[in-house]
């Protein structure tokens, strides 16, 4: 029996392609003391996983040509050597890979943690997106950095995407008004249904500053930031005084990691407006995860809180399901179901 | 007798020059109930008032074509008509203007204020420089919003300038290896004399990143930043993770207020630094004066604070005095003596 399993062919120069990766078939992993085998159920795709496929700095190791290409994951225990894991347990870990079967150590610290599912609070696959890393993103980004008020005005980039979705609501049950940006109309729609106020195409819009000097007259309060590039600076343009800007995404350049990122620098308006701007790693937030899911939880159990999947089948079309991300034509959190 | 000041003559188009103001004869004025006649001994030359001539949008309201040159000062009262003041006392306020004499209304909030100067605590011109709002913003720039540690490497630009001088020492306060950047070899001289670590001449380094980078290899902590421009994204090229940048100043650009500043986006470096980054007005501040002020003259009496004044003069080189700010001529805090 072997082990399918996705292995970095090359660093892509520009976007990633299909070719990016090889599938190779590796002998069955065995587990070792205090490990466990787990069979891949679910594959998370995240923008950052770009990142770790550059050879450029970063905050954390990449992947090295060859190896397994690193990435979130949910599956069921088929063999353990840990004390406290048996089979048919549900595990969900950063650390499951690309492939179908993984050998996992529970008791790593932080993020390396293998964590338990419980199949009774949310399906098993929320655990990679709103009641994971994803929602965890979304919850300190918006509470410990941008923290809005009531009355504030809150723009989201990437509004219907995985982060930015759960951002945006969190900012409405902060009482703010929340303006939604998105490239296309269906997104936008959706970000109505789920209660966003206002929404821009920046696909359509021929001046994405205006639009929003329109929308926000009194300019924006807090900037929950996911693409960089052209959208950032339209909004950096509108902030009000005191405004928080938080950096969580680069998606509209994610693919540049060589060149220089070239565009409006900020120091003037942050002058002007006193604004305050940082950058948001969610692993440095890891000890907000057991009150970010409660939260989160008993929000959806509520209704208070939406969220939208996008996906896909079969463990062959995980690049695919990489590259629709990149692309921006996933709508909602990108997964793959592999089995 | 008469009452000679400076109008605004027309807003500059780049640089202001000497045909910026002109020099008007008005009537001497005639303080009403509440309010006292000064004549001004000093005049602060200060980046911010490049702003106070431009019509474009800011933190506060500029000076209009005609109307006096709005600017910093300290004065001795010479008529009264507040129960408060007596002629003979030593008034500072930010509300001097460009003009020999002056009347003022002592009793306004915040910044409008008109404070007692006390001639025995420092020379009467240090509540424009070290023990007024230079040394405000230097003192809650570093210690509320770059809080650096003992052991953080901190980096200043304009670093001999008025703000940049006293930013540098509390950074050595708190016990920060302090790096100075600004453009002549003697004021870096001098920055080693007042205790600075490490200098840069950005004038003559060809490589302004990789300097920074050979003296802070890992990384910079704490960012003073007084001018913006390519010295901004040099440091912003070098931060430490969890670094905080101050936005205090934007010499480089100053003259700059129609065209985008364009120049390296700050988002991929602030998400892989978690860095932090927030714009400075000091009248945000205004209540930390006691604090501080009580702090600064504790030091400076204790010989842990030396600061530098740059003199010019006569009433009638003031717009020199500020062209000469401007470019970077002077060599610590710029100031007109009048009388």
């Amino acid at each position: 029996m072997t082990n399918r399993q996705w292995l970095l062919a090359s660093y892509p120069q520009g976007p990633a392609s299909l070719e990016t990766w090889t599938l190779q078939d590796a002998p069955m992993p065995e587990p070792g003391p205090g490990q466990i085998l787990v069979r891949t159920r679910w594959l998370s795709l995240d923008p950052y996983m770009r990142g770790r496929i550059s050879p450029a700095g970063n905050y954390t190791k990449g992947v090295g040509v060859g190896e397994v290409m690193q990435g979130g994951g949910v599956g069921e225990v088929v063999a353990s050597r840990h004390p406290d894991w048996k089979a048919g347990d549900l595990a969900e870990a950063m650390t499951f890979g690309w492939r179908e079967f993984a050998v996992l150590t529970p008791d790593m610290p932080g993020s390396a943690k293998v964590n338990r599912v419980d199949p009774d609070l949310a399906p098993p696959q929320a655990t990679l997106s709103w009641l994971g890393m994803t929602g965890l993103t979304a919850y300190v980004g918006v509470l410990e950095i941008g923290r809005p008020r009531p009355g504030d005005t809150m723009v989201v980039s990437a509004a219907s995407g995985a982060v930015g979705q759960i951002a945006g609501q969190i900012g409405k049950l902060c009482g703010a008004r929340v303006i939604a940006i998105a490239g296309s109309d269906d997104k936008l729609d959706w970000c109505r249904k789920i209660g966003f106020d206002e929404t821009i195409n920046y696909k359509t819009s021929n001046d994405l500053a205006g639009a929003l000097a329109s929308l926000a007259p009194g300019g924006v309060n807090v900037f929950f930031d996911n693409t960089g590039g052209p959208i950032h600076d339209a909004v950096m343009r509108n902030l009000a005084v005191a405004a928080r800007v938080v950096i969580c995404g680069r998606i509209a350049l994610a693919d540049n990691f060589e060149q220089d990122d070239i565009g409006l620098r900020a120091s003037s308006r942050l002058i002007v407006t006193r604004a305050m701007v940082q950058g948001l790693v969610v692993f440095d937030w890891w000890h907000k995860r057991d009150e970010a899911f409660a939260r989160l939880a008993a929000w959806h159990r509520s209704g208070q809180l939406t969220t939208r999947e996008d996906i896909l089948d079969g463990f062959e079309r995980v690049p695919e399901a990489f590259l629709r991300m990149m692309n921006g034509r996933n709508f909602g959190k990108q997964l793959v179901r592999v089995a």
